[in-house]
């Protein structure tokens, strides 16, 4: 059967007014709200806005960077850690130790890729989600601070995530190293895994992609369903959309290093998914985990209630996101192999 | 932290017009166009509407029992099986044999309970997810006429369930059956199990649940997200509020054999759950999911792209739809034991 013949009828849904529902924590409520009231002031980016040239993406990019990097410090009181700038391949990686580092697993090394839509959160702004992962794992955290555009489109990310592997594999079984990353990070540590095959050098043990961008052509159908519903990426249209075109660049965003949804899944190692009910990119998510399962993956998919995009790493405080990394710690624990 | 000092903002989402996305087969496509088109047309039940009395129930269930049989031939035909219709422990039972019958699993069995908000879909209209559920499986299905209000609100619906599950359960290890059921029939799956935890019986090999309604409190934020968003199931209030009011009856809502969600799953057997992105259970679905794993139970969690609730019985052309059986049928095979 093809579409001959079928006629489109859109379906017609009403404005609404979403409220924090009762059925998650008062941490979690409190984050939807705090959400809620950020898009009722208005200080998000204009819709469809994106900028105009490199320099307003710089610029752009710095203030988003410093609003994110303004919850560092409360993470780092509650996540105690040590941070370390280094280089590893010519690549800058920031080596984070946790006050809960286990000795048992110090032959183990996740490797982290932050989010960000390919443009946002490098630098010290990159570091969130690590000190989550280490902390909840108990494990090292290498997270790579990879080139991005305006200056570095693709396959910049993808060339520094390869060399940065490359290194630590040439000091520890690949199998006992886990990848993991959210949104532009899940999306990176699948073409990591993309590009492993290709060349045909070994998988990581396991990867944990959360809510990962899988799908640059905006084709999900949670970017229709989840638009303005998500309290953390609200739209595609306009800036997210400029996001993917200049990462992209002239690969184009059916490239399956840009968009994995478009590669070959056939024989990757262990991967959980992590996304929520109201996550915008709750389609690039469950899409990706099934077709993983249909290449016959061993695929593990978490949605958490009423979670907008990465909400797990913002709202840091809630049991919800220590249920979330949680499940990812226990996946890596299940899955590496010394 | 409890909820002093929160500020409740609520998320305003403006009106949408949802397209069915190039993500998913022409087959659903059309299924997703077709309910669009029915919701344009203005066909459905009014909004907030619900029967004020018993003889009114009676008639809307006539009208939309018959509209779920229009649809049996065609599936029927699709998938060749015979149905028989037994007593079993005086319960009315439909006992489903697929063409498909693997003999090397005439030992196990399958028990099925029929959705329609424990009000819907009784006598001859209660049997195509269980043919669907025959037909992939390669099982006999046995499916559960159970008695449902206005006549016989609830707990006749968990009594007749237990009836049938004890008779067949004299016959065969409990290992040896899995319970299915989609909607309402997953909440009666739930709360099945509840009950046989309750008085300490043997729990089926597996259970499968199919966005099942867990919450008839109407609690779960996918009723505000997916609402009108999701083809089949639009909205809780009105019509649905009203199944729930008088299926509960005296026990109320929140009574855990009624809302599952409110039970608890420790030691419950291993269990998979399906949903979908557009589904207005999609919550239910999730946050019954949650609480297993929290309990230490082995589940396993399968959303689909775009799905509304239960679409994957009404689309059953579609390779979605054999996607979701062909899951529910692997992981009975996997969990069930002779």
């Amino acid at each position: 059967m093809d579409d001959a013949g079928l006629i489109e009828i859109a379906r017609e849904v009403p404005a609404k007014s979403l409220k924090a529902p009762s059925t998650v924590s008062p941490q979690l409520r409190r984050s939807i709200s705090g959400l809620a009231a950020a898009a009722a002031a208005g200080g998000g980016l204009p819709k469809g806005w994106t900028p105009g040239n490199a320099e307003e993406w710089k610029a752009i990019i710095a203030q988003m960077d410093a609003q994110a990097l303004s919850v560092a410090p409360a993470l780092a009181a509650m996540f105690p850690h040590t941070s370390q700038v280094r280089q590893i391949a010519g690549v800058t990686v920031r080596d984070i130790a946790p006050a809960s580092q286990d000795p048992a697993k110090s032959d183990r090394l996740l490797v982290h890729f932050h989010g960000g839509g390919y443009a946002l959160n490098g630098g010290e702004a990159s570091t969130g989600e690590a000190v989550l992962g280490a902390h909840y794992s108990g494990m090292r955290v290498i997270s790579v601070d990879y080139r991005m555009p305006p200056d570095h489109p693709f396959p910049a990310a993808v060339d520094d995530a390869l060399s940065v592997w490359r290194a630590l594999a040439q000091e520890r079984p690949a199998s006992a190293m886990g990848v993991f990353g959210t949104s532009a990070g899940g999306g990176l540590t699948l073409a990591l895994a993309l590009k492993l095959k290709d060349i045909g050098e070994a998988f990581p043990g396991a990867l944990a992609t959360g809510t990962p961008w899988t799908d640059l052509t905006g084709a999900s159908d949670s970017y229709q369903v989840n638009a303005e519903v998500d309290g953390v990426f609200s739209n595609f249209d306009g800036f997210a959309a400029g996001m993917a075109a200049i990462y992209a660049g002239e690969a184009g965003v059916t490239h399956p290093l840009v968009s994995p949804i478009f590669g070959d899944f056939a024989g990757f190692p262990p991967t959980i998914f992590t996304t929520g009910t109201r996550d915008i990119l709750l389609s690039d998510t469950v899409r990706a985990y099934r077709a993983m399962r249909a290449a016959g993956v061993t695929a593990q998919l978490e949605v958490h209630e009423a979670m907008s995009h990465a909400e797990y790493i913002y709202a840091f405080d809630s049991p919800e996101s220590a249920v979330a990394f949680g499940d990812i710690a226990r996946f890596f624990d299940e899955h590496l192999s010394d």
